[in-house]
């Protein structure tokens, strides 16, 4: 029988460092959380194919790692010949997971909602570094709040967590970015575009940051639509200069296009969020902010750091998700942490492992060392222990030099050795 | 499209209630094992199926959820007709990937190797009252250390961390069982039976909780062994009155079947952990314990609380594991606690969930409140939340009453109602 060594193709094997500094990370978001009232719970790795493939999961839909049927159930598939192996798979995110959970137990929960998951989601992407098939994904969400408290809960618990994590590596300075779907809907309407463009318009416009207005520019004439359109279009957002409200980005889309609470409401999550976030910690709103996902219904938001080109969170509102599983409407809205990116950023600002503890104690003992003195040794690692101090007791090796240079590098730094009578 | 709410047959919906527990213990058990210098470490959940099938898992080698192969690798496996389908499965326990990952980062590691791992498992295994298709594993093990200091640190460690959860309902007493593979083989020679016949004989010795002497008799002599035999190895198992040193047990067999080496480590072993372990709990020599997985080479032990008809934790040494995968041979002692039964035994003697947290407000606000008294109220929480106080901010519902008794059913018990202008 061959025995493999190596992982699963993608996924990883968690060092002892890693671990230490993943827990601490955790425990970190667990306790900044908690204090906004989040709640954690847990759904199963496994979900329903059924669930799994319902188009609420976009491209991820592609990737599911499939849990084959079993016994009789596998049999007949394979009798049938229609291919239908599979009768679960693997979660790909947390949201799917979240609206089944919720039709499934909204009557023994608080209304609203507000809900912690941490857990791992699996995708069987083209593993490239810093891209795993097995990795942490971090969410809260606020399900049965249709006003705009829970977009402020949510952006200042995140903002307020990422400040406290990241300020461990000095860094104090990120942005979040705030839109609206609908305001990003109205401004394509305004300059002509017909409600079926607005999805190919807005996947050219989320290249803002790639390609800029000239780059959108070709993109959508090289996509049809009119040269006329195009110019309108971006003449909406050349006017930005710097910072701009949503109030002055709007106030020359027609009434018609676009409800005036929408751009109320952005202003005053962003007043509101500025009364809870951190002072370095800037606010801002950011029309050319899409966000892949097709299921957002409303405000949209990320969080980005200068320096590092990709998003460290992101979220927004989807009110029509859950209901599809729970047969009425929901209201939902959540922000979603990239943990394996905080986590190599902060492995990139380190400078030494994370130990593992403040007070530690390695015990190296020799093979012929009488029952005596080992007793009056774990008495005493007793007493350590219960006080606070990491004890680990452990036969003296031959190569005792190795072995301390071992337990040094996990951050072991007080050695007691007791040789042979 | 339709969507199914319950989760996938034989898992669980964790509830924020369940999880606080959960959270709580599991925080206590890692805390408790770093004192003893255990590192946390994770595996990926799916292993190579050629791994997992290795007759290393007994039983559970029946119950593997398989993970399908994707893409070209799947059309080739249905082409060829031979429904090998499966490349990855779910791990059944985390003592194979221990092995696995071992292998894999063992020059990464100190020696030896004090693991400790908190993970799901999955089995296909029929539901039933308490049993579950998803579980959580609590696993520590010590690699490279052939000395019996391995087996006093695991038992010293998961005593006194099950003295620390256990406390927390009032129980403090239970009992540790220690026995040795070595010394079921050798009582079983001593009588007569033949090298071939001692695993047969052991399925039937390890029935004594549950069909006594007289049961075992029975069903040794159905199974064809010859009465004179029988007889004298009960007869050894007879002279037990009460509590028996290992020392006594054994000083009937002879030197050619046991070394007295062992004999003396199991006394050693209990002396030794008697100096760490709290004082209300018992530890014994069981020569009767036989622990059903055929990997163990050595000791074995196993942790039983009184009025609970199941052990809440099992392991043993099992040095001819870890080489399957490393090529060399690599002693292993380890113990595992049954996580869910730890839970199950709180749940039951807890008269209240646990709480959100000491320190709570929830503050309910009217939908037509303004700007301005809600800044002032972010302000307000932005200073209780970071003095440690659990503050949830949520629009007021139509039905106060049921949102209150929901909130206060989680642990909230202080309300701020702020009432439209």
């Amino acid at each position: 029988m061959k025995f493999i060594k190596t992982p699963v193709k993608g996924m990883c094997d968690m060092l002892p460092a890693d671990m230490r500094l993943r827990e601490h990370i955790l425990q970190m978001i667990k306790t900044s959380y908690a204090a906004y009232g989040f709640m954690q719970i847990e759904t199963p790795v496994m979900e329903h194919i059924e669930n799994l493939t319902s188009k609420q999961g976009g491209d991820n839909e592609k990737l599911i790692f499939k849990v084959m049927k079993r016994g009789a159930d596998l049999t007949r598939a394979i009798e049938a010949g229609k291919q239908e192996f599979a009768d679960n798979g693997l979660r790909y995110d947390l949201t799917v997971p979240l609206a089944r959970y919720y039709a499934n137990n909204k009557e023994k929960l608080p209304t609203p909602f507000k809900a912690l998951q941490i857990g791992n989601v699996w995708r069987a992407d083209n593993p490239q570094k810093g891209r795993f098939r097995q990795f942490t994904q971090c969410d809260i969400d606020i399900l049965g709040d249709d006003t705009n408290l829970a977009e402020i809960e949510l952006v200042a618990a995140t903002s307020d967590m990422l400040s406290q994590i990241f300020s461990e590596v000095g860094i104090t300075d990120f942005t979040i970015h705030i839109n609206d779907r609908q305001i990003l809907r109205a401004a394509a309407l305004q300059a002509g575009f017909d409600e079926e463009a607005i999805g190919s318009v807005l996947i050219s416009l989320d290249k803002y940051d790639k390609i800029g207005l000239d780059g959108i520019r070709k993109e959508l004439i090289e996509n049809g639509y009119a040269e006329e359109v195009v110019t309108r279009y971006l003449s909406i957002y050349e006017s930005l200069q710097g910072d701009v409200t949503c109030g002055d980005f709007c106030k020359d889309i027609a009434e018609e296009y676009l409800d005036r609470k929408v751009v109320d409401g952005v202003d005053d999550i962003i007043s509101c969020a500025k009364a809870m976030i951190n002072e370095h910690v800037k606010i801002t709103f950011d029309p050319t902010l899409v966000r892949g996902m097709g299921y957002y219904t409303g405000t949209i938001f990320e969080i980005s750091i200068d320096g590092y080109n990709f998003s460290i969170a992101g979220g927004g509102r989807y009110d029509k998700m859950i209901g599809k599983f729970c047969g009425q409407d929901v209201s939902a809205c959540g922000f979603s942490i990239g943990f394996e990116r905080i986590i190599t950023i902060l492995k990139d600002k380190l400078e030494t492992v994370t130990p593992v503890s403040e007070k530690n104690l390695a015990i190296l003992i020799g093979k012929n060392v009488s029952l005596d003195r080992k007793l009056e040794i774990f008495k005493r690692a007793k007493a350590l222990r219960a006080e606070g101090t990491t004890v680990t007791i452990q036969p003296m090796r031959k190569n005792m030099k190795q072995q301390i240079e071992k337990l040094e590098a996990e951050g072991f730094k007080e050695f007691e050795k007791v040789y042979n009578d």
